[in-house]
């Protein structure tokens, strides 16, 4: 996630690393260089009187435009979809953050040993963080985690899955011995299913692209639109042409782009969310509930 | 579903297969050719000075393009509530792989016998899919649930009813049984409600496409505007006519095939959900859930 | 609801049934006869010069398709806001097949004469869609009903609520005869509340219409575009005026009738969804679901 | 809430009381008049040949037409928002209307005393009413509520809050007379949750309009719109000008208008809610579940 | 929050403090100055006859407005979407209003020294609130808490979580002096996990802008479009050109500062949400709802 001042108007507007611009710019580049190609040739061939400037006409730009403003839509639509599978991925992010702190909290004032569930914790959303990014092994989890189990849950197709069943052998195992009821098991269950359902959000997230029918007819589209539309301006712009194709190729190439990198909120390029420091969190916050005993003045004087 | 890399831009703008090409593609043909018909026959008056051409005039460009700009909004709006009906599908299966970990995680701590549980909700998934494809019997279901089961099940109107009855059942023994108390019967019944509603949620989308009167409107509105966009461009555009007809044809019947592939996120489309591998990936879970017995460290030393 | 092939283009794209064509045809030749008025009346001015034609003008198109265009919007917005009615609907009706399932699932697993539960589930769902329907009797309903319940529950201002105090007091009957604790009391009413739920948002989309002033305006904005129309196109198309015509008042007045038809999804239309096999199919599944009792194999061979 | 029938179109498209007319209407006409003082002295200076035409031009309607467009999109998007207003506080009424069914349903099963339950349910929901409507007092309350807890009540800052917690305690007072046990208590709790959710979310919609500097800029840019529009149109449309300013004002002022009248579902236009015969509903319905008392015919003659 | 009265039309449009105008202005004077320089040159150049005006032509204006109309769905898509965290903050106070009123009344009815639990609510929210604008220390929330609470919950990284956790410690509490059973504290758990929820949403929209490289292409290509403007305008308009401008730069740059202010709802700006107000409604109604003992007639009189 790049942080930014959201009132720094100028900085933000000129700056380049972030910006859909590494990427789609050579695209850009390409079409300013087709459009030069098609003016040039354009102005050659009216200079040698190769044809009837009156029988040229071009394409005809009203009829031309409705297909730029259905281009518009679609792309915002995208924007739009790409926006919200970024935003979605971060509430379940924010789920985990409060299921964790609702499982801890509550784990550690009814059972004992609250310091080991909040190591679990921990060791799972490490180990959900290392899954979206790809990674299939327990390395940082081991930081939480006892060995052997790091070693039982790395054999697990998915391992965050895993580590669930651990967490919930915690919740037996208090159960077990009398310190968790029925009723108190079944809450911290019912926490720990917000967090499987957030971690079934993020992979559902992750694995399920917008469909490629979608994507493909996007690109077609835009790449119909940019052949064509030197065509319609030849003759109504002149070698202006050339800037209005830089116009609209950044407009259409840019946002295309820029949805393309939202569209994966747990990818590593430099505007997906910053796991690390959500994993972080959760990990001080379960800490610091485990470690918390406090201690109320009586209340006796308040009332 | 189409794996595709969504930074190889000019792979997927080329791509043919996937795409609404191999549908749409006569379509688009034929409006091509019509325009072409069109404007051989205006060149042709215009050439016998069969009408005078400061009288033939043509259909307004602007009037038409408020046709054209209506069209690209309904075209949004039909791939926007497509592309929601593909997500709501999918977060519908997310809904299953959640809470079958949940169900099965929950019943291999407290419960026995948590392979029988874990084979039930793989028949279950398998079966839902089988019935989402329109099969009726129990093919697949078979190698998870006992003959008699199944040759029961497949008396019921809707099969997959049958399992969850059947994963009820199991519950009901373990309580009877006195392996789960009435809270924890409650927690996995109300995972298994949830799976329930997953499954209700699939059948909505399945049955219930968007109205009729919506889908012939758009359908009856591009052939009107396709039908009378030559006459608006014959005069202005001349031979370029049908270049520009290639364009916006290939921008509403594409759209308009895309959506109606994505429509139906059960089907057997390339572009269609992958359920073989959402319930491959439930049944490996469920299997590996049922077999996990961690063991920890005495976590004494880690205090 | 109209069953249609999503495949087949042409015939979707001529049928005149289950269109906005039956109703809002009239309207629309009113609008082509309108303009051919105008047109004639133009023509005939010009004719006998009765106007300097350099000073006749006519609105302005640009300024005009700012009306069309953002007409183009409001009739976007308003057949999505019918299909979300026409879809939260079905929903609604989706969660009452979802829960009418779980509730006779779980009553038939731990309570007894789980087929006079059953009865009335399907008891509820008829008299719902009768109520919904405008009839305030309980025909159909006493199929399933005991005569003297039917009677009783007549004499409610809302039937359906009557039915579900009598599924309530079913389950308290089970409750007072000790065959379902108090858990498993909270369960089946959670699920009865779901139902209520759904209920409750039925009643409200048949109840709360769009809103009058919206309703008004739309309308009002579309008569002002229609009237001024021709005397944009009247200088600028010649007789291509009423062809235009046609296409425009299609587009906005068929759209309109659509969105008015979908927006009460539990009316008698052509387009509305259809009750009596969703109802049927929750009257079938109760009474399957109520009849199973599965039998397993001794699952020791299993595992 | 106006009711109207939505099959007669020409009735709805003129009439005038309930739309946004009466209050918009006068803005329209300063509009108009404002267009004709334009166009009046526009054609003044040209027959006075104050100024060369040639030189004149006004400004260029393409680019205005983005302004409008631009208009277009935001006033679709405040209808839009103040739409889902309207739907949102319509069904926090439809979640009071199903929780007092459940509630009130279920208190009557298992509780005794039914009656005063749903007195206290009736009052809580006009005691709502006249807290959105603005009135402090314990008016039409004092009809279901003692005179006493009126004089409590009366004293809270928010006085349904203060009637929810008369309604907890006739759940505790059942309680502790052993009538209800824990698990009963929490049910009924929840669907007092759930009514004070519903509670909450009402008193949100009224106490935070839509932010101030979205109205206001969206104000603002009708105006800058709307004083330019003439100069664009003088040259251009002639006399047509103050036709066409008729059509673009009521078209903006109008739709805004309407906007404003529905953002406050609660309040007392004619557009609102209907609250009186939704809280009628509610009484109605808590009143008849108190006293229905279903007498099952014997089940076993239908088993 | 800025108040104002919903129908003061002219005193709304005419107001400049609390809308964007502070902000943008000088942004929009820079654009208008520029548009006079860039008239002032091509005015002179066809003065001196520098170029051939034929051949001059300048940006073809329906090419551009493209991109204009591109700009408006951005813009649009940015309020929305701005407006959406807006609510959704909103919504999430909402839920703290609800939650700990739901909390406090179900505490005082079955616990004992509700008005500690009303104090420790009345820290949380405060605290929230402070940690929202940034602050790290427990000023304004030691009114309400123990000094040794107060210095407890400093050390954590996130204050409000080290108060929620003495929340449950007060429900601990009565659960061990028997005063609670176990169903009663799930009960007040999942209302505290309600609050936990709330805050942690708040937290997200906080810490999570929209996306920079949206923020930063919506910026881009403003400035592309405003910058080609004038060369759009300047043969067509003439003079009139910077009186364009300032409506399209206003329009443009307008609404983006609108939306930049409105995406965080708990900042300082006059727009952000009153924090103020909310927590002082959730303080009034905890205590009045901790100190609330209803005395109800006799109720036989009424049954």
């Amino acid at each position: 996630m790049i942080e930014y001042n959201r009132y720094s108007w100028w900085k933000t507007a000129f700056s380049f690393r972030g910006t859909a611009l590494p990427r789609a710019g050579w695209r850009v580049l390409t079409c300013v260089l087709y459009a030069l190609l098609v003016q040039a040739t354009f102005e050659l061939g009216s200079d040698l009187q190769l044809y009837d400037e009156q029988r040229f006409l071009g394409i005809d730009p009203v009829g031309h435009a409705v297909v730029g403003s259905l281009l518009g839509f679609l792309i915002v639509f995208r924007m739009n979809s790409s926006n919200n599978r970024y935003w979605e991925g971060r509430s379940h992010w924010g789920q985990l953050i409060n299921s964790s702190r609702n499982l801890v909290r509550f784990g550690c004032e009814y059972g004992e040993r609250g310091s080991t569930l909040s190591r679990l914790v921990a060791g799972y959303v490490i180990s959900l963080r290392r899954s979206l990014h790809g990674q299939r092994d327990t390395e940082e989890v081991d930081v939480y985690l006892p060995a052997e189990l790091c070693e039982q849950v790395s054999r697990f197709g998915n391992i965050p899955t895993g580590v669930t069943s651990a967490i919930s052998h915690w919740i037996g195992e208090q159960y077990r011995k009398g310190k968790l009821d029925s009723m108190q098991v079944r809450h911290m269950e019912d926490q720990l299913s917000k967090m499987v359902d957030a971690q079934g959000g993020c992979e559902k997230i992750q694995k399920t692209p917008l469909p490629f029918i979608y994507v493909a007819m996007i690109k077609q589209l835009i790449l119909a639109y940019l052949i064509t539309l030197p065509l319609v301006l030849c003759e109504r712009c002149g070698w202006w042409s050339p800037v209005l194709m830089f116009v609209v190729s950044l407009a259409l190439l840019g946002m295309e782009e820029a949805s393309v990198e939202i569209e994966d909120p747990f990818g590593s390029d430099g505007n997906c969310l910053d796991l690390e420091a959500l994993t972080l969190t959760i990990a001080r916050d379960a800490g610091q509930l485990a470690l918390f005993k406090p201690v109320f003045i009586c209340d006796d004087q308040h009332d």
